[in-house]
Formats: C-alpha cells, sequence, structure tokens
C-alpha cells in the first residue's frame, strides 16, 4: 500500500488506519533501519536511487538489484466475506510489481508471505492461483514463500477464514539507469493510464461505506455501480508492468513513472524533481468513485486523498514524446491519455482541476479557493 | 520458520499448527506457483538451485540472486506477553539470513513486512531496533520495508498490542556456487554449532506446556532453568551467516549448510545426495529443552521433531577438514563440535544416538527399537 500523509520520506510505506500513530512509529522505526545502510555510496550493499521512493535499488556488485514489500491490507476481508480467494493474489503481485517498476526495474521474481487463521487447503490453494495469474500478467516468477498457521495472530470477517497476503519482489536495473523522477522538468507531460477500480487501496473506508453506512451485503447490487459491492471491491489490480517496461525500451525518455495508490496523485509529489503538477484534463472518475462519495457522503478532497480516482500509473514525458508515449502505454489495452503538465512549484503542490484541489504531500488535498494564497 | 514434517519437496516453507491442512493447502498452492517457473534453466529468471532447499536462487543475467521469506511466527505473542519488543527483530533477520546462507549466498540486503493491530509507536520503534541489530549482526542492510495497520485482521495476546513480524532475505551466489548439498557423502562430518535456545520454532508448544500445562507467567522462575520462563523463550535466535561465510570462503571444501529450525534434525534430509545421518555425539540439550519435555511430559520423538534440542546450525565437511572447519565456525564464539557423520543409507534416515530415535522426512522420529527394520 501506498503512504498515507506525513510519511518520512524513506522507502518504508504503511498503510491501513491510524495514520498518525503509523507515521511516528515509522519514524522511529525508520530511524533504526537507517542506522544498517551502509556508509559506501558504491559497491557491494550499497543503497542506491533515492530514499523515499517506490521501491529500493541495492547495489549487487555492479548490478542493481530492486526489491520493494508490500500486501493487500484488508482487500483480504472482501475475499472472505465473498468467499472468493481466486483474484487477491493477483492484487499482491500487482501492488508489488507496480512499485519496483517505477525505479527503472525489470521485475524478475518475487516470494509471498501468507499468513492464516487456520490452514484451509482451498482457501491456500486458490490463492496460489491468484498469485500465479499475477506473476503471467507481470511476466515473473514466483521462487518461493511462506505460509504461517497462526491462529493467535490472524482473524478476518468470517470465523476461521482470516489470512493476510503480502510479498516481497525482486528485480533488476543497471546502476546508471535507476528512475527517481529527476529529469522531470516543468512542460513535461503527465500521462495517465486507467486503473481498475479501487485496487488495494482504501479499502478501509470503502468497507465503512458499503457494509456499515449503507447496510449493504457484498452480493447487493448497488444502483449506479451495474455490479455487486462484492464484485466491485473485489476486482483485481491493473498490473502496468509490460506497457512500462516497452516504454523504456523504446526510444522515448521516460522522466518517471508512479504507482498511484494511497494517497492518491499525491503519489505524484515523491519525485526527485522540485516541481509542481497540474492536473487539468482527468477523465472523470469511474461509477465505483462517484458511488462511494454518493453513499458515504465524502468530501472531494478526502475521496483524492483515499482513492485512485481511475487512474492507477502515471508517466512523465517531455511533451514532444507524449503522442508515441501514449501510443505504447495504451498498447496493452488499458485507457491511456493526457492527465496533466509539469510546472514551476517551489512547493511541490499538485492541482486537481476538476475538483478545484490543491494539495501537498503529508498534508492531503485542500479545496483551491480554501488555499493560503 | 521451517516446514513441518509432510512438506512437499519446495522451497515453499510453512509454520505453526494445523500440519497436515497446512501441508494439504501448501501442495496445492505450490502446483499453482511452479507453473510461474520458467521453462528455460538458463538465462534471467531461471530457478538455479534445488526445489526443496533453504532458499531460492534466481539468475539475474549470469549472478545468482538467492531469496527466502519467513516471520517469527508466534513468537511475537512472548513479545507481546513479557511487554519487550526490542529483541524478536533479531529473530526476524536470523530467520531469514540464516536460511540465505545454506545456499552458499551472501545475505546482502532484507526488507521487513510489519502488521500490526494498531499502530504503537513505541513498540515499533523497538521491532526497528532489533531489526537493525539483527542487520548488524548479520553484515546486511534493510532496504525498506513495509508497515501495515489492520485492526480487523491482527490480534494478539496482549489487547491492542497483536502484531505478525515477518521479513524477506537478498543475497549473492555465484551460479557455479549454488550449495544444495549434492556433494555430501557417506563418512562426512557432521559439525554442529550451539543454538540460543529454542529460537523462533516450537513456540506454540513451549506456550501451551509453560503457560497452560505449568500455569506459569512469563515473569515466573523456572525451577532448572535459571530464569523467567519469558527471558527463556524470549531469547533471541543465533545468526551464523558470519562464521558461515567465513567457512565458504576458507580452503575448506563445504558439502553442506543446514538451518536447524522447525523439523529439528530433519532439516539434513532436505539435502541434495541420498544419504543418511548418525548423530552420535551431540551434546546433552540445554536444560530450557528438559525443563520444556518434564513440564509438558512430551516424548523425545516430539522434542526432536519440534524442537533444535541444542544446535541451531549444521555443516557437513569432509573428515579431513572437519577440525579445520570446527576452528573456524567457532570463531564467533558459539560452542561448536562434530555431533555425527553421513553413512550410506537409500532411505535418507536420520538417527538420534543419544536418545535412541530414527527418522525420516515427512514421518518425524519413532523409537529406533520401535522401527521396522
Amino acid at each position: 500500500m501506498a503512504a498515507p500523509p506525513n510519511r518520512p520520506r524513506t522507502d518504508y510505506g504503511s498503510a491501513g488506519v491510524d495514520t498518525d500513530a503509523v507515521e511516528a512509529g515509522l519514524a522511529g522505526l525508520v530511524r533504526h533501519i537507517r542506522t544498517t545502510w551502509p556508509a559506501a555510496t558504491e559497491g557491494l550493499g550499497a543503497i542506491k536511487g533515492r530514499s523515499g521512493y517506490f521501491a529500493s535499488v541495492v547495489d549487487f556488485g555492479g548490478m542493481g538489484v530492486a526489491v520493494c514489500t508490500d500486501g493487500i491490507g484488508t482487500k483480504a476481508l472482501i475475499a472472505q466475506m465473498t468467499g472468493r480467494y481466486d483474484t487477491v493474489g493477483i492484487d499482491c503481485v500487482a501492488m508489488n510489481v507496480n512499485d519496483l517498476v517505477c525505479v527503472g526495474a525489470r521485475p524478475v521474481t518475487l516470494v509471498d508471505y501468507i499468513a492464516v487463521e487456520q490452514a484451509e487447503p482451498a482457501m491456500l490453494e486458490a490463492l496460489g492461483a491468484g498469485l500465479a495469474e499475477g506473476a503471467r500478467r507481470a511476466g515473473v516468477s514466483i521462487a518461493g514463500g511462506e505460509i504461517a498457521a497462526m491462529r493467535d495472530v490472524i482473524k478476518g470477517a468470517v470465523p476461521g477464514a482470516g489470512f493476510d497476503l503480502a510479498a516481497t519482489a525482486v528485480g533488476r536495473v543497471a546502476l546508471d539507469a535507476v528512475n527517481t523522477g529527476a529529469a522531470v522538468q516543468p512542460g513535461d507531460s503527465i500521462v495517465g493510464i486507467a486503473s481498475s477500480g479501487i485496487h488495494s487501496n482504501g479499502l478501509t473506508l470503502a468497507r465503512r461505506v458499503f457494509f456499515e453506512r449503507a447496510g449493504l451485503t457484498v452480493a447487493d447490487h448497488v444502483e449506479g455501480l451495474g455490479e455487486s459491492a462484492g464484485e466491485a471491491l473485489l476486482r483485481p489490480t491493473y498490473i502496468y508492468v509490460r506497457e512500462a517496461l516497452e516504454l523504456l525500451a523504446s526510444e522515448v525518455p521516460v522522466h518517471a513513472l508512479a504507482h498511484i495508490t494511497g494517497d492518491g496523485f499525491l503519489n505524484l509529489t515523491r519525485i526527485e524533481a522540485k516541481v509542481g503538477m497540474r492536473l487539468d484534463t482527468l477523465p472523470a472518475p469511474p461509477p465505483v468513485f462517484a458511488v462511494l462519495q454518493r453513499l458515504g457522503g465524502i468530501a472531494d478532497a478526502e475521496m483524492y486523498r483515499v482513492f485512485n480516482m481511475g487512474i492507477g500509473f502515471c508517466v512523465i514525458v517531455p511533451p514532444a514524446h507524449e503522442a508515441r508515449a501514449i501510443e505504447i502505454l495504451g498498447g496493452d489495452g488499458k485507457a491511456c491519455r493526457r492527465i496533466g503538465t509539469v510546472v514551476e512549484d517551489a512547493e511541490e503542490r499538485v492541482w486537481i482541476g476538476q475538483a478545484g484541489l490543491v494539495g501537498r504531500a503529508g498534508e492531503g488535498f485542500v479545496r483551491e479557493d480554501a488555499a493560503p494564497a
């Protein structure tokens, strides 16, 4: 999952509720973690790239090995509520490989970690089917993993069916090709690729809206959605590896890649370049977001902070290469378009034109007319 | 954690209770996972080494990248019961790097995954302190990680303090130096290095014995132990990376390395060579095991299947190199001695001389006088 506001600039991610408490603990934890980083910035073990980016890159002796870890969070509860376990493995792979490719790395393999309340063979096999399908879509192998049966540690939405699903993706990137968004400059085009829905972020809020506030069940057909609440929330996260790798291999100079997860478009502020982003040609958010906002009575600022709002991955390229980038990125079949422009802004703000919002890392979004001049 | 009996021969690990159910689910899951392995046995992404070994090795384009993932299991509950969170991070690192070095890999970096019932800053910082200490002992960096706050997924022994701690270790090994125990032959010496206690395996049984059957609290001093139950169960897992790497770098031909976790000495049967192991010079198990056996009324066969019984890591070398191997392995200060000999045995059995036990992978141990001739 991506980081909530106020995250320290580290590749440490965090997810779920208790945002401030998570961040306070995260800061303390990260202080210790960073003491393990070699002082040397060259040679075996040196940490490359940018602290605070989507994945870490480590020098494995002349070759860069990119690594990142993430889980599906409370999407596991939706799987339990619907009794369908064969798709969240796709989300688990997606959350990791979509982050990994942002540093310019080619995802190569993955290991998964499954903690279960009790081992239920059919459930474990279904989780494996999803993981394998995700691996196929990402073009990676699953080299191994771990299953831990811990009835005293794991619980869930259905008695006995509790589980947690996470993974670690490992990839390869040339040390001189690590992408941290340093080349991004004002005038660059921001290209967005459609998400498949809410992906694996904002599930806690979405569950509250559908199942508590609106009193729906996962099987209930939701007006304006054309599908059940369970179907809408369980739809697998898109995997953007193929099109991203194709773009990276093309003649297009890729200034940055950004996986849009929790924090929404504020993920764009993680790039190294100190610039602003004006998102003035975003597509209208897909129905699931409008329905969640209506049923939950959620403000625009909260919607854009918690959800991806229809865009799951962004790429930043020079304007002269925008058309070619869209052609390549659209090749995998997902909707793709220019959604905005990089602008000069020392405060590194993100503007959501259609919603009249302006946001900053660590602060979320506010209405532009309410923002200090 | 290591694999319980009946584990399929895969690098997939599993831990905890429900052994048979875990194994049934594991088998189904692994069938799917293996469909992601490239058909090619050479080139980027190819899976090297031995399915069923301590870590996986993937071809990263001429260089081997070793990867494995594991967690601390229910040792997290001991941390909660004692209110001490700054040591289990060491166990988390240990469980991973001790596996990784078995394939002959040099551990380079690690990412951790922390799932918490609710984010408690002091607890998270303490977990980070332990992870950092473990990383220092293993000589690795912690490149990144993830914190997921999921009150609907995680529970624990103390309300609000529930957490799960896992990690993934990544290392480097020359593709022509991947060690899977293929060179092991009858007559080889089995050298064992002492464990620090029960490490991170058998906690479920140990908790049942101390806190249910014997009715102790973590603070209770345990007769014959010279320390409290909490201290005995929380003692951090030894990390064997430094001495193992020194041995691998020496002139000693290292035929195999084995991390002794769950399944105890049956971990020795994971090596590629089809041989038997006669452990006839094992040291007497440390007090904690005798106390657990006495208080729990546990049979020898069960003790040797669940616990490491005092030996945390084994190395197999030709007899002519035994003395030098012990000299090098003892250099890190842990007790080290010859514990047995490799013998011809098509059934790949393990004999525990001092206990009169014989065991086989997937079957655990039985009394030798009760075993079929």
